[in-house]
């Protein structure tokens, strides 16, 4: 097996993570979150989102948020960027990175933003001048890029189709999402590798739910295809709206874990991220999906039994 | 990634499933399960234990649940043979093969069968003599072969040595076990390169609990190891004694899922495991962890998005 020796780690849980949950998170909660994340030597934080506060209530407090969090040198702090709307409300915060969002299917763009991929791309090119104009770096995400829960398959065509208009609005960094789980192993090796060859020197990062528990599966068909930077939602957070008890984001923990079982470096301190997981799971108010939460990591076991 | 075309399934709901149950599962109700998989296409299937009935009293029925299986042609029925004492009990009955146990770890071996590998061994070569007189093939199984809850890492040295005495006995086929999911995918496939390169012509199952959920990232990494045999349990059951409320077996249903997902040929109905899999909750009286009977198949998503 060919692997990467490092992965970056893109911790999602305070937008992805937070998005669905029903009770109110408190602002303070928030910041108190993401300032205990970046104590945990992850370099890369999606922070909250500039989606209209009708649409995502929880993350009305994108500003705020951003105010009021200790942003520490090193961590590159990003947000999602739906559309010109919420790229003047990012024009006004000192976010870093401005991620675009976009649906690989037709329907789920539709469901997501009420309108068509061309027309969501139309406004893109005025985002991209803006955030340039802010010094803000721009990364474009993609929705459903491995199967869609309203039209089933996505085919490749397809999704070279819209990662080729990031592309041509300048944008070196591509993530793809798993957003309902679908994803299988031997896809996402087949599927990076062609986007690799057709996209040079694009950057990857995978975004992959682990809805049917394949997401460290991919992971592993990820790295082999190698791809060297993920998403990843502290406590796992992030549940799927379609199956109601089905896990959301794959754990950062679950995640770090394996990584470092495998050898591979990702300088994230594993026992801070549990830390941080139990505290969520008080957060929340209600169980998380993560397995070392649950399970205790392998060298626990060890330790346990010694005792 | 190179894959194998086709995979085989040893089902093992049946013994390491209900092994740990504390609540009694009726006979009528064991032989019923066990009946509804030999109709799902499974080629193997793991019906019971004859391990002392105080070890375990949820399988001191063995006897009587072989008696009243209704075997088909085509499938393998095989039970644990831990000891010459248990070999004079699988002797009366017709079961095809006797799987034999010992652990890979001195300390795991010594707490379940309360002596050391080598005596356990001695035991053996009456077992296989006995199997030979009554026309049943024999198995080799060894538990914690990936890492030891007591003694943590198990050495490839010492994993070795064990399949070699199994190997000496005439043994063809041998089964390891990741018994409370410690092992990792860049493990998973080094020690199954290696051990292939020193033992030609023996067949292996990887039997691989999802612990820390990762029994389907390293199914993959076996997979490219060349590994096209994988014991599963239809809906996860099988929980670890070492850590309460997680996972055990990876799920037959999350792994058949993934692997026709994959383009990989097992020959199971899928559909008739999820069936089976909701009886066993009902049975069982407990949730299951298995990630397919909570989220769907990634087809059924598309259907009901589409519905």
């Amino acid at each position: 097996m060919q692997l990467p020796t490092q992965v970056t780690i893109h911790e999602v849980c305070p937008r992805d993570g937070f998005q669905p949950e029903q009770a109110w998170i408190p602002t303070a909660t928030k910041i108190e979150i993401i300032d205990a994340l970046s104590q945990t030597g992850v370099t890369e934080i999606q922070a909250t989102s500039f989606v209209h506060p009708r649409a995502i209530p929880q993350l009305r407090d994108a500003e705020d948020v951003l105010a009021g969090i200790a942003k520490q040198p090193g961590i590159s702090y990003d947000a999602l960027v739906p559309n010109p709307r919420g790229a003047e409300r990012a024009a006004a915060t000192d976010i870093d990175v401005w991620h675009l969002m976009l649906s690989a299917s037709e329907a789920h763009n539709r469901e997501n933003g009420n309108r068509a991929i061309a027309e969501t791309l139309a406004g893109f090119p005025a985002v991209v001048e803006l955030a340039a104009e802010h010094g803000a770096e721009v990364h474009g995400g993609l929705a459903v890029a491995f199967g869609c829960p309203y039209e089933g398959e996505v085919p490749l065509e397809q999704l070279a189709w819209v990662v080729g208009e990031y592309v041509a609005l300048g944008i070196e960094h591509v993530s793809l999402g798993d957003t309902t789980g679908m994803a299988n192993p031997a896809q996402i090796y087949e599927t990076m590798m062609r986007l690799q060859e057709r996209f040079p020197g694009i950057g990857w990062t995978l975004h992959l739910h682990d809805t049917r528990g394949m997401a460290l599966a991919n992971v592993v068909a990820g790295l082999q295809a190698g791809i060297d930077h993920y998403d990843s939602a502290t406590g796992g957070l992030g549940g799927c709206p379609y199956a109601p008890g089905a896990t959301g984001n794959v754990a950062t923990e679950d995640l770090v874990h394996m990584l470092h079982l495998m050898g591979i470096e990702t300088g994230v301190d594993l026992d801070a991220v549990i830390a941080i997981a139990r505290r969520l799971q008080a957060v929340v108010g209600h169980p998380l999906e993560s397995r070392i939460l649950k399970a205790g990591k392998t060298s626990d076991l060890a330790e346990i039994a010694a005792a």
